[in-house]
Parts: structure tokens; sequence; C-alpha cells
């Protein structure tokens, strides 16, 4: 393991966060030059100093270190950056914020760097513009994270991303040098750069001023959910707003990748990308559903409005955006099941969506109808389609090999959650679980959308904030840092 | 698809019932002479009429059929078999039951047959004798039934099986021909034989009468948990009966490989099996964790009262029991959780225990790890240890496929639940779901341990009936009757 390496990386995103704290300052000052904003300059101030202070000591510590980055460094970097991050990031929650403890201000960090969208405080309203804005603004960030972390790194680890690769290769599947590595991540970037503008320009268009427009475009492309109000996009009141915020949820779901071809225009690759399509076809079957079991028990009399509020609440909930204009809690149990489902499915690989991700419960569903034939015929071996290409063994058995450490990790952190927190029930146990790992934010019953986590104990709020933290970084980052081995200096 | 060798094998299964049918007869005039039953006798005679006409018809259409039998034909036997035996003995309760719709009848039998144990009566202590010993013993059939498939056939099916039978070998996991299975069924067999009246006897010794002694053994060794009285086991209000209940449940999850080398007194390959090892061990934390759950809340207050209901409850749900002494219900909400989890876990393979079995969980757990650490080291293999032999990668990857196939089932009968069955809650809906098919019995919520399914739909009977017959067969010889190219004639 070469430590030096290490710091130096980790300078770089204790910079960023000394560079977004200087910023959330200027933006309060913008938008709400009242006393309040004034009163809490000091604070900003702090953090700043604190975040360039720690940022010049990893530099100093990785001073000297080459270039040359090993996987598992890669991978230690990327879990142990997001959890510093998440710690140092916390500071302007704890220091402006007197009823936040420690605990709670890592759970609100790790949840907007998460692009989870989880909340511990109940009265948006009352904390001052500009903390507002960096709980804003770091699902923003977060979401930039992963979109450059996903196709940086886990198109090398092969964890799904080869599938999204090899549509641009001619059938070699191994072709990923860290040139196109490296021309990917820009051109991502740029896509989502540029999502982002529109998404803004287009909210303000509908009639949010600059600062919601801005807030709900952060918690809107970054799939993150957080909002400045505490009745959520539901505070607008405007059925224009809310089907924009629909299309944007959407969008902040699909791959980056299917994206930058809509922008080239490129339209025969995307209608064969099968992992968009399924997608699309899930979220309507689920927005479909919902909208005749609201009509058939009279929930919601009309039938555009119905069709409205489901489709919403579907795909927040299946892009793991977790905005809310109704309280769904309310709606029939079926929906509960049902918007369930739709977490655990969640967006596409290659966005900020959280969940399972849609390409792998296909190929999970590939390889179910495979096995369901080889009990019978035990020597048939067909190829696998995805994409208009076949996909290989390796890939495959990596897909199915994440799928079971998922549900490892799902069935292991319900006891563990339970035994922290005696009193959830099942479905908000549960609900909290998938809300938290799957980077969705608001579950049902306990923790339904006009609740919050903020009566959870210490420990459960900091394992919840870990579970985030696994479940954005497709566990493997933060797993591995619990492996003895990884530590060892010459391996 | 060789339709005259499935009718051929198919007339064995409805005769073993026609038998059972008389049987039952017998035994309701021996342990109760009373009016009530002389009043079912033409009941009786009818069903096992219309069993051995139907046996008639299936031998005739069976004329000729070779003994040569393909995996597929075996496959679909079983299916049918258990679908087919579901139905016919379901006649008793529809002839004699008055309250019993079609779907009642079909639920309760495939629920004894699947030794699931799940009920749509409420008072049971108004059924005829006659009825009630049917009801327990197609438990003890069925129980019977599950344990010969599973040698006989599973073995040569892979699916985790020949981990247990490499055992006996000495290195070459593929050696299993069909004078070894025919060997094996016929030991496993008498092992059965021989703990149900071990067991029988013991229940007789602790204070039951010889009726309740036979029944609760036929629900204790199959795992099935269908008792003769409204409040379970709880009935006989003695801690003596509840120790040694739990003593056979335990065995009744274990493997009747373990059982066979045990009798043998070889007990040094006994404790060198990995997933009885693992069994005891997971069993052991369950109930200790909730002894300590139930002290901490003051649920109850004395350490052995405590202990022996946490033992009772979690052996009688983790090997799939569903036996209850105390209302689990009313237990804090986090023992729900960990209940649920013993569920999922379930008993050993080659048991009459269901659930994910332990054996899966293993393997799971090391797949797991070892792709942790190839996150880091793409490159690394290393061998994986089961029962002191190493587990080739065939039988780990179906074992992998196998829960991921188990995991889609279960995702996908929650939303098809919630849609026939409305208003049922999350939790009521999960437990349900995992208690039928992971062949439990009761659940939590609507489906708790006072309470049973006698007022769910009849289409959600249906549903959950057959999602007890898919979980006793491990899916598969369910899931291959919707192939379309399993019939195919040629193929
Ligand atoms: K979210
Ligand atoms: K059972």
């Amino acid at each position: 393991m070469n430590y030096r390496i290490i710091s130096k990386l980790l300078s770089v995103i204790v910079t960023t966060l000394a560079v977004a704290f200087l910023i959330c300052l200027g933006m309060g000052q913008t938008f709400d030059t009242s006393v309040r904003e004034d009163g809490v300059l000091d604070e900003w101030l702090i953090c700043s100093a604190v975040a360039v202070a720690l940022a010049l000591i990893c530099m100093l510590l990785g001073r000297g270190a080459g270039n040359k980055l090993l996987r598992k460094e890669a991978l230690a970097v990327i879990g142990l950056g997001w959890i510093l991050a998440s710690v140092i990031g916390a500071l302007p929650y704890y220091l402006i914020l007197e009823e936040a403890s420690v605990a709670d201000s890592i759970f609100e960090t790790a949840s907007g760097l998460t692009t989870t969208g989880a909340s511990v405080f109940s009265n948006l309203e009352s904390i001052p513009t500009s903390l507002l804005f960096w709980r804003c603004l770091s699902q923003w960030i977060g979401g930039l994270g992963v979109v450059v972390f996903f196709v940086a790194l886990l198109s090398s680890l092969g964890a799904g991303a080869k599938i999204l690769f090899s549509n641009e290769s001619s059938g070699h599947s191994t072709d990923i040098d860290s040139g196109r590595v490296q021309h990917g991540v820009l051109q991502i970037m740029y896509v989502y750069l540029g999502l982002s503008a529109l998404c803004a320009v287009v909210f303000h268009l509908c009639g949010m001023n600059w600062f919601d427009a801005l807030c709900h475009m952060f918690a809107t492309v970054s799939t993150g959910g957080f909002s400045t109000y505490n009745s959520s996009v539901g505070a607008f009141q405007s059925p224009t707003i809310e089907w924009m915020v629909t299309l944007f949820m959407a969008l902040g779901g699909t791959s980056f990748f299917v994206m930058l071809r809509m922008v080239k225009c490129d339209f025969r690759h995307v209608w064969r990308n099968t992992e968009f399509i399924a997608y699309l076809i899930i979220m309507g079957t689920f927005s479909i559903l919902i909208t005749l079991i609201l009509l058939g028990e009279g929930v919601v009399g009309d039938f555009n409005e119905a069709l409205r509020v489901s489709t919403f609440q579907a795909v927040s909930l299946m892009t793991s955006t977790g905005f809310s204009t109704a309280d769904f809690q309310m709606w029939p149990n079926v929906v509960h099941t049902l918007l369930m489902m739709a977490m655990i499915v969640g967006g596409c690989s290659g966005s900020t969506g959280g969940g399972t991700k849609v390409v792998r419960v296909v190929v999970a569903l590939k390889v179910a109808r495979q096995q369901i034939e080889r009990a019978f015929r035990t020597r048939v071996v067909r190829p696998m389609h995805m994409n208009g290409r076949i996909l290989d063994k390796d890939d495959q058995e990596n897909v199915i090999n994440y799928i079971v450490l998922l549900a490892i990790v799902c069935l292991l952190s319900l006891p563990v959650l339970a035994l922290l927190q005696h009193e959830l029930s099942f479905e908000g146990c549960f609900s909290a679980m998938l809300a938290c790992l799957f980077n969705v934010g608001p579950g049902f019953n306990e923790v339904g959308p006009t609740l919050n986590y903020s009566y959870f104990s210490e420990a459960a709020k900091i394992f919840l904030a870990l579970l985030m933290i696994m479940g954005r970084l497709e566990l493997y980052a933060v797993l591995v840092l619990f492996t003895p081995s990884l530590w060892k200096r010459f391996s």
C-alpha cells in the first residue's frame, strides 16, 4: 500500500470541500443578506480554514508520491475519500446549528455526498440560507463524483461497466485503455454540466426563484432529493414543476453514456441499449399500476392528478431521488410494496441513481431463465445478449456475485439496524435499510416522507451513514477497507 | 416428453393418498368413536374411491411405459405430483367441512404436503378427529417425500447435494451412480422412520396422549408445524414437552445424511460437516440474542423461561416448523426482524426444513468474501472448502445462481401477493411470502401466530399454495412446468 499517493489524492478531495465552503458563504450573502447570514460568516471561515489546513497536511504527507496507482489504492482512496469528506463536510452543520450533534452532522453530510437525501432536520425553513445551499450542493458534488468514479474506475473492475463501454467498441470488451477512460470522463462531465444548466434554467422558467431552481437542480440531477422546503417539491403546488422534476429525475437515473449518445443524436444506439429500454418499461409499469390503484381505491379522484402524483412518486423512488409531492405513507399498503420494489430495482448503471441497477436486474433475470432450463438440459449453453452484443461469462459471474453480495449486506444490515433501534417496526427497519443502502432517502412508516431520521440513536445514524457510503460506492470500495490483506505493504 | 411414464409414476402418488385416506378413516374410529366420527365415514369412503379410480386411470394411461426416466420427466413428475396430490388431498376437507371452499381445501392440503403448516381454519378443536389426523399425516408424507426426492433427484442435479454425497466418497464428486442413490434412499428412509418412532414415544412419555403424540410427531419430524390445538404446542403448558419439541424440531432441520452418521456413531464426520456446525452456531446465536432482548425489555422476567421460549421460537422458525408457545407477535419489533432472518436462513439441505438452507448461506458468504478480495486482486483464485473438501466451481455457480433465482422469486411474489391482497401491511405481505415460500407457516402481523390465512382472497390462497409447492421443491420442479420447451416431444 502506497500511503503517499493516497494522501495526495485525498488532498484533492479536501481542497474541493474548502472551495465549496467558500462558495456557500458567498451564496448565502448573495441570496439572503439578512442578519442571520452575517451571523454565520465566522463559522464558514473556520470550516474553510480547517479544510485548507487538512488539505495542506495531506499534500505534505503525499509529497513525492509517484503517479502509478494500483487498483487497491484507487479503491482505498474512493472509500476513505467519501468517509473523510463526510466528516469534514459535517463541520458547517455542527458549528452553525445548535441542535446538531456530531452524529447528526455526519449523517446529513454523508446523506448529501452519497445523494441519498435522508435528513435528520425537521424544520428546513429555519436553517440559514448558506447552510441550505451547502446541503444541496453536497449532493451535486457527490453525484459528479459518482459518475466520474464509475467511469474512471468501475470500468476497469468489470462490475457491469464493460457492458456499457463494449457497446462502443466492436467486439473486444477488454480494450479499455486509460486514454479512452480519461476521454470518457471528460465527455461525461460535460454531459453532467450541460444537464445541470438545462435543468436549472427549466426550473427557473417554471416559476422557481433562482435559489430554489439551483438547489432543486442539485437535488434532481444528482438524484439526491434534498429540498429547501419541509414539504419537498409539494411546496410549489405546481403541476408543471412536478412534471419537469419528474422528467429530470428520470434523466438523472439514465446512464450518462446513453445521454451522451442522445446529445450526439445517435438514437440507433439508444434504442439498442437493453438497460435503457428495460428502465423505461419498468418505470412505466410501476407508474401505471400505481395510477390504477390510486384511482381504483378512490385515493385520488381525477385521472390526470392520479397519473401525475403516481408517476412522480414511482420515478422519484425508482431513480432513488426521494422527492415527494404527496404523503405516500397514506396510500394503500399495496403501493408501499410496489414502491419498495421500484427502490430495489433502481436506476441505470453509469447514472447517479441508486438501487441494484437495472442492468443487473436484467442480467439476473436472464441467468434465472437459463438456470431453469438447465435444470432439465444440463449441458445447454446459450449466449446472453446485452445491448446487441454477447455478454461474456466473467461479466455475468461478476454481476451475479455482486447481487449475492448485495443481498448479504441487506440481510445482515437488517438485524444490526433492528438491534440499534429496537422499537422500529419491520416496515420501518426494512425501508430505512433500503432507503440508505440504495441511496433513496425517505422510506415508509417511521421513516416515511413526512418524517425523518432525527429520533434515531447516534449509533444507528452512524451505521446508516456507513450504509449510504457503501451503497453509493457499490460496496467494494468500502468493504475492502475491512480486508486486512489490503493494508499489507507488499501485496 | 414420455407421458406414459409420467402417468405411471403419478399413479404411485395417487395410490399413496388412497391408502392414507383409509388409514385416517380407521384412526378416526380408533381414537374417537363418537357420533361425530361416524358421520364422516361416507366422506372418507368417497375420497378413497375417487383416489383409487384416479390411480387406476393413471395406471391405464401409463401402461407399457418403460423404466427409462429422463431428467426432465423426473422433474415434471415431482412438480405435477405435488400439485395433483394437493388437489386430491383437498377432497376430505371439502367434503367434511361445510365452511371450506375449494381454495381453502387446496391451501390446507398444499400446506400439509409441503410441510408448511399455514392454516385457513380458525377453530381446530371443532374439526373431526379423522380429518385432524389427515391434516397432520399429510405433513409426514410430504416430509418423507421431500427427503426421498432430495436424495434421489437433487443429487443428480447438483444443487448443493453433491457436497453432501462427496463427503462419503474420496475426492470424486461426480461418481453418483443410481445404485448408490437407491441405497442412500433406503438408508435415509430408515433414519426418518426411526426418528419418527423415537419422537412419538418421547412425546408420549412427556405426557401427550397417543393421538397428540402421533400428530405432533408428524408435525415435528417433518418440520410441518400443524398442531391439533388452537394454541399450538403452548396448549400443553409443559416446559418438558417444549424442550423435547425444540430438540426434535432441531433434528428435523438437520441433514438426514448427518443423522445417518450419528446413528453410525461416526462423529468425526459430523463435526467436520461445515453446514451442520454453521446450523448450530446460527441457531444458538438467534436463541441467545432473543433471550437477552426478552429479558432486557422485561417481556419475560425469568431467565429459564426466557431461554426456553426464545430457543423454542428461534428453532421453530429457523427449522421452518412454525410451532409457537407464545404470541411472538407481541414481542419487541427487533425480535420480528431477527426471527425473519432465521426464517430466511432455514434448515440444512437434505432435511425436511425450508428456507434458503444453511449450506447455501455458507457458500454465499464464502463467495462474497472472495468477491471482495477480487475487487483489488482480480486474479486471485482460492479453493473453497466445504465439509473438509474442495467445492468445485460448477457447484459453487449452481448455488449462487439458485440464490439469485430465489431472490427473484421472492421479489416478484411480493408485488403479486400485494396486488391480490391490497390491504396487507408490508410486514404481513413480506412475512406471508416468506412463510409460504420457505415453508414456515406462520408469519407476522396479519399472519401472526394467533391468526391464520382464512380471510385471504381465493386467488391469494391459490397463489400462496403454489409458492409453498415451489419452495418445497426448490423452485426448479415447478418452474420448469412453465417452460414451453419442456413439453416438446423430442428434445
Ligand atoms: K436520493
Ligand atoms: K412449517
